[in-house]
């Protein structure tokens, strides 16, 4: 089966696929934390399209590229339109000659899959009005990594509280498509809507997770493995007052201590940053030894080093000389 | 014959020296696209100054830079104000000292005429409001790679259509250097001026070429073996509306399949991006088997590759590793 | 004694400390001059956050990464916001994770002590409203390169004139810690004050220094051994307009030819760059024999290296390396 060639949506590649790219980024972060240097994308070059503008993502993406024996461009939101002054097809025909591959933050969806379409080389999605599946990815890592004790991620049940964000879309569709069993506890108006449903069924019959999309608070932590949250002032068009969202999601959907004592006694937090703390998370939790959000952005650069190897075809390659620098 | 030390303008320099450059930039491009790493420029740095916002230029620098083991810093506009807060000559003579070779992009061309005379390290020019060479040395590596068959460049028509932009000007400067038949189809109050014309002259008088500036679709088109078309809104300060633009220039100056079929059945259509399709040239030309726009964007990076290697007097150096890494 | 984590101000170093970076730097670039290559921090990545635009510091720190084999990431004012949306807290705390080192250049000190302080990696402050610190090691390198002949710098005298800038309150802390003798030579309302008259006591008391406060031309500059100005437009909150400053320092705090006679014979002029041309100092004066300026702004190059490799904890490794390089 030919490998597809853009990272756009996870909903793209199997379960099987999407493990083997954890794996590699597990592997690549073992072996640059134990001080060897690799240089499996020596002299390349990532195009960075950012729409709107972003730290975690762009230094994420910047580093494993300077890991990596690359180099990554920033084109920062401003200093390339995509569609504007020139098609979007000619740009993403133009950057397939002069760069290796892409990746876009994009305000709008259609504008991702488009590059995808008209660009020749890969094209990976840092975050659209949709989806956000480097994020996806990068917290499947630090799930696998904060697994409780004698569990497998399959067992695990991972509630996202809050407002229906891309990220939480996003985390709805790896943990579906793991197999875990994924809870969106949000307010009516600003839960998961239909097209997700479909997805989480989807998905949720080919793996054997499960989804539910509930306002009862106890019902939705209990015995919580895992509870996330974003941002309440939803993200582009639709974006709320302060007072807005604090009359919709407070206090009922800050994640506080009281919450983190409803779920799993090892139960972990996490949130994909930027936070905006005493809104939809308390200091005490962000700050708890619950909390596992800093662990969680760290493995931004995790996924990155491994989504850049996956669509440039370097799995072989890094396997084998991640094992040789390890001497395993 | 002491080396020129910067890349300003191509009148500077003879046939021969840019077509030492148009060499080593092909033999770079072989080496590259085989696979095999050059680290010419190892450590070095390219300090790019934008007085205003280019994808190409800057794009194609970084990815040479990077390609040959170097780096190339992005001073975005408003990053950096030539003659503004600093006079001009103290911050040429202070990059000097931080970077290795420089390029800007100028507003006006006396800037860049002052950057390389106070500079004491290489400066090129990255376009000027008078003449965009970096574009001239992509479009001259483009043509040789798509001169038609049997034929020398000496030997072909190329015909530039529409505005007199700085782009016109400079294909006129490297067609008429290289001896070959340059066409400039325009309306009147848009053609090339005085100046132009007397480097155009001095040109031919040397290499053998000829030069024709007209309003005769037919005479301009016949036996034509390039086309190139540019957009109609006049950059910098004479910017034209969209009305007057098309006022001007519409229907007359577009290239459409019209014109395509009027000239050699062998012709190529060239612009140097970006591209207001349905103004300057229609999508069924642009998109047809006739266009080697895409190639022609390809070799910006060809060419600056060339550039940075002459310029920082690496020429023996680049192509003795060519030569060596492709085994012959 | 471990070594402190940070570079956020001279005063927590000792004279030894400062001077072990001074001898590293001009090891450095010794080494880099003669041709050979380090790759020191190979891969690694500087994070560079500028909340004010900066040329020389930053292509500086820019052009440091790449002769060492690694890479700075330009996050420029408006990218990243210290404190803003995301708590400054949770900024660093993440960058932490994702870069190697991290450099500032903020609006208020406090920005950088609490960088500092919530980092877990190395943080260099590339300027505040307070101080100047990687300014004031490129200085002291500059001073050693053109210290007086048979002259320590203990025994010379260095004349900042014009306004008390952080440039200034820098030039006073590094030359009072070596045992020099620094001399402000302002307007009252416009000099040192309280809290620096305490720095300069208490680094003389220990360094056998001098330091000195006044508006007397004549007495200032007898036997200078370096004069340096900086603009008086009052960096910050407290800018003043082009009128304003000329009526407060205009002529008599302009270095001029005059000033430079009154000096010792063999004064050399220094400014820390951008110069206003005409106000605080003349093109006489900065383009004259006198004049180390740009020689200076190459040592904020010198300096960056020598800041890298000090807080990356890589001096012996580095000196190593040089003298092996050099054939020592």
């Amino acid at each position: 089966m030919a490998r597809v060639k853009d990272f756009v949506d996870t909903q793209n590649f199997t379960k099987e696929e999407l493990l083997s790219m954890v794996e590699v980024g597990r592997l690549m972060k073992k072996t640059i934390k134990e001080g060897h240097a690799l240089n499996i994308l020596y002299h390349k070059s990532l195009g960075m399209i950012f729409e709107q503008s972003s730290t975690r993502t762009r230094v994420s993406f910047e580093t494993a590229m300077t890991q990596l024996g690359g180099h990554a461009q920033y084109l920062a939101p401003g200093q390339i339109q995509l569609g504007a002054h020139e098609s979007l097809k000619d740009t993403a025909m133009v950057l397939s000659r002069l760069v290796d591959i892409l990746m876009a933050r994009v305000q709008k969806h259609e504008s991702i899959t488009d590059l995808a379409k008209y660009a020749t080389i890969p094209v990976i999605n840092g975050m659209s009005d949709y989806n956000h599946p480097t994020q996806e990815m990068g917290d499947l890592i630090t799930m696998f990594e904060h697994l409780p004790e004698g569990k497998r991620l399959e067992d695990c049940k991972i509630v996202f509280v809050g407002d229906a964000t891309q990220v939480c879309a996003s985390l709805m569709m790896i943990t579906t498509k793991m197999g875990a069993n994924f809870v969106h506890l949000g307010p009516k108006g600003f839960q998961l809507r239909e097209n997700h449903i479909k997805i989480a069924e989807e998905n949720c019959k080919v793996s054997g997770g499960s989804f539910l999309i509930t306002e009862d608070v106890d019902e939705a932590l209990k015995d919580a493995d895992f509870i996330y949250t974003d941002v309440w002032y939803g993200l582009y068009e639709a974006e709320l007052s302060e007072e807005e969202r604090m009359g919709i999601f407070y206090p009922k959907y800050q994640v506080d201590m009281d919450m983190i004592k409803k779920a799993s006694p090892h139960v972990k937090f996490m949130h994909c940053l930027p936070a905006t703390r005493g809104e939809e998370v308390t200091d005490e939790v962000i700050d708890s030894e619950y909390s596992i959000v800093i662990d969680q952005a760290e493995n931004r650069l995790t996924a990155m080093r491994a989504l850049l190897v996956y669509f440039m075809d370097k799995m072989e390659e890094t396997t084998k000389v991640c094992h040789e620098k390890l001497g395993e």
